[in-house]
């Protein structure tokens, strides 16, 4: 049981363990740090000492990289973020970039080069082979979003005349991660079948391989989006999928585990871009750096604000006669503002599962309505009640309340058909789906409940 | 190639298969729902057909639901999400509930029975055999965010005292999703150690398993949290982990497939409460449900809003002598919120990867406090300069920009500190951190700025 018991405690650090490292190192300074780094060099796999990394201010964490075995650099780069990386790489002297790309696959330069400047591209394929070059020259025919880029090369495969013996051998000798197929190929690489690692039982040594091919089995084309071909092989049984360009050729395969680090990346991006925020931002960003980035979001945002502002100008003069007003304005917008984002939050979802199509809208627009109409009621009553006790004033209480149900259901409205504008003009509704309704919920909310009191009171 | 071709297009839909279903579904109605439905589910996966009923509304969804082929119920229903499931078995006539039951697995009850009520339960169970109680009953120790409830019993298992070639035996006979492991176990059920696949190969058949047991093998305790568990192995090379209880017994396995599913629950949880809302939500709730879920997060709200209108009311004597004040100050709150956000998706994205600690939490302060700084300058004096010159008032322009200055560098400590306190405390950062944050900035952004203009005007 001891052995047994070491086992468990070795190996891939689980989350609470690298919560742990990451304390014991960002708490150590200088020398100290240096030493307790070293301790923890020897045992880290190279996930975690990416994620240390990433987790140290950007001057320790250069003296730290130097630390760093030379021939574990390449790795530790790999797993770390495009923005920590290139910031990495910038500092370092350049004999040891020439060392670094000469470790690197065609694979991890395809993986860096989304943010590599063209020159450091240049200088990683003049350290290659020449067979390597082609490899890279393959993938990156292939756009950022489409799964050829990715496609890894590290499969069985096999000419469609090649025999069960052939292929049972193949799997004795080779040891890949998710990899239950075989893949049969013409003499041109064509593409031809997949057969399963299970089927190769009990058959005679003899038969050909192509006999066996898999009827269900099936290819993703290499133009497919990352998210897609992730989720044909998360929703699948299998392992992995043959990749297959415009000609049918075989290009390489994407395993179950790429796909979930596709997924998770989709949803990583997805949650920085609710803040204007990309998937790539570093934790400690060079200030100027940082700023410059959040600063174009700030910028549109500010657009908004001032939108709201204007709206607001409109209704000087009632303002200036009743202070109060101004007092309440705010949650006319907030309502309107949480109540949109509910519905628009139910479209993304819904609209990323392929559930929101021309037939149903109107359905969701009416069951969406009807949900803003309830809480419509149910706050306006309430905040009028409130608002016309706090100001001993009972039409103030009915300006709000009506004003609340107004925009809460233009809120419900918004947050049905702005993802559904989005998606028609192929913008992501999730990076700038509450902006938009902000800026509506905001414009609305303030023209109707200063616009009513223009009515009411003057 | 004709052969291959057909193949590539039956199998799992892709989401753009999906969407097209669905389409096609939605815009028919009555008796041509009902055809376009059936030609569907000759082709369709259980997952497809689940997405489908989800995506209609809900007197559709029930009339569609009726055609599901009994035998294929029980799976249809176990790939919805829990809403829309619960509201077919609330319509479902007793026998057709009971017929249901029958088919269902103890691992299928335990996911329903998170949402299912205790009566539902008990009926579930007087369906089941003798066995299948057990094994719900062993589930069921496990909270609903402890992997060992969700343990997959399908694996092979085999004592210490067998041999290489029952071990090739089990893997030639017995065809498994993502399996690559044996578990050896003692007499007592107790988990020994884990043999891989390929270390079966070339050995003699004689050997005993328990002389071939992997190194590095790991297991993963039933009271690990499910996100926990699911990382463990997206970050492995494995494809699956066995799952051992206090005692030492192997109870079950976690599979690469299940841990992309628990990350993308994970996510999508994460998603949804960033709007207040729960992952199990149905597109169509019924109203009034649907209605009280978000009338929670509409109140919590309205408390915060009232917060910032209260701050307001201080200044009731400077706003009724200055109506731009009213006008502008939307936009001082609004930059505030939008900077904090920023951090503050910033810290929730490190503290999901471990990365944020007490030792490096001064530096990210002074790194977030550095953007806040730049861009809080560049901003505030953009928007002095755009209100002096609105209001034809210098002063005016003074006292926004400064009172942007100071809400954004105040939104930037926010960002940092509200996360770590949350985390203290044991509350989920994403969903509560954004409201918190937005009273901050809600309420200094107003403060700072109508406090200024009290200074300086009066």
């Amino acid at each position: 049981m001891n052995e047994i018991e070491t086992e468990i405690e070795t190996g891939t650090q689980t989350q609470a363990e690298v919560s742990l490292v990451v304390q014991q190192l960002t708490e150590a300074e200088g020398e100290a740090q240096a030493e307790v780094f070293s301790d923890i060099l020897e045992e880290a796999e190279p996930g975690t000492i990416s994620i240390l990394l990433e987790s140290l201010p950007l001057d320790e964490r250069y003296d730290r990289w130097q630390q760093v075995a030379i021939e574990a650099r390449a790795e530790v780069l790999s797993l770390m973020r495009a923005d920590p990386r290139l910031g990495i790489l910038k500092k370092m002297p350049s004999e040891e970039i020439d060392l670094l790309f000469s470790q690197l696959s065609p694979e991890d330069l395809i993986d860096w080069s989304d943010s590599l400047p063209d020159s450091m591209i240049d200088r990683a394929l003049a350290q290659m082979g020449e067979r390597q070059r082609r490899h890279f020259e393959l993938y990156n025919q292939y756009g950022e979003n489409e799964i050829g880029r990715y496609a890894d090369h590290q499969m069985l495969v096999l000419g469609h005349l090649s025999s069960v013996a052939q292929g049972q051998r193949f799997f004795r000798r080779i040891d890949l991660d998710c990899n239950d197929h075989l893949f049969l190929v013409d003499e041109e690489d064509k593409y031809l079948g997949t057969v399963r690692r299970h089927d190769l039982f009990k058959q005679d040594p003899d038969t050909l391989l192509e006999s066996l091919i898999w009827e269900d089995g099936r290819s993703i084309a290499a133009d497919s989006s990352l998210i897609e071909a992730a989720e044909a092989v998360e929703h699948s049984r299998e392992l992995e999928f043959p990749v297959v360009d415009a000609e049918g050729v075989l290009i390489g395969r994407v395993t179950l585990r790429t796909a979930t680090a596709l997924v998770r990346e989709h949803y990583e991006a997805q949650l920085m871009a609710t803040a204007g925020m990309d998937e790539d931002d570093d934790l400690f960003a060079p200030i100027m750096i940082g700023a410059r980035r959040r600063a174009v979001w700030l910028g549109i945002n500010l657009l908004t604000a001032f939108l709201a502002s204007a709206t607001i100008g409109l209704f000087e003069n009632v303002l200036s006669q009743v202070v109060a007003l101004a007092v309440l304005m705010p949650i006319v917008a907030s309502m309107g503002g949480i109540a949109g984002s509910q519905s628009l939050t139910l479209m993304i979802r819904g609209m990323a599962m392929g559930q929101i199509s021309a037939g149903n809208v109107m359905s969701l627009l009416k069951n969406e309505l009807g949900i803003g109409a309830v809480n419509g009621i149910l706050w306006s009553i309430t905040v009028g009640i409130v608002a016309g006790w706090w100001f001993n004033d009972g039409v103030m209480g009915v300006i709000i309340g009506s004003a609340i149900l107004i925009n809460m259901a233009v809120a419900a409205m918004a947050g049905v058909i702005i993802p559904m504008v989005l998606q028609k003009f192929n913008q992501d509704a999730a990076l700038s789906g509450s902006v938009i309704l902000t800026t509506v919920t905001d414009v609305v909310g303030f023209f109707t409940f200063l616009g009513l009191a223009t009515i009411l009171y003057l």
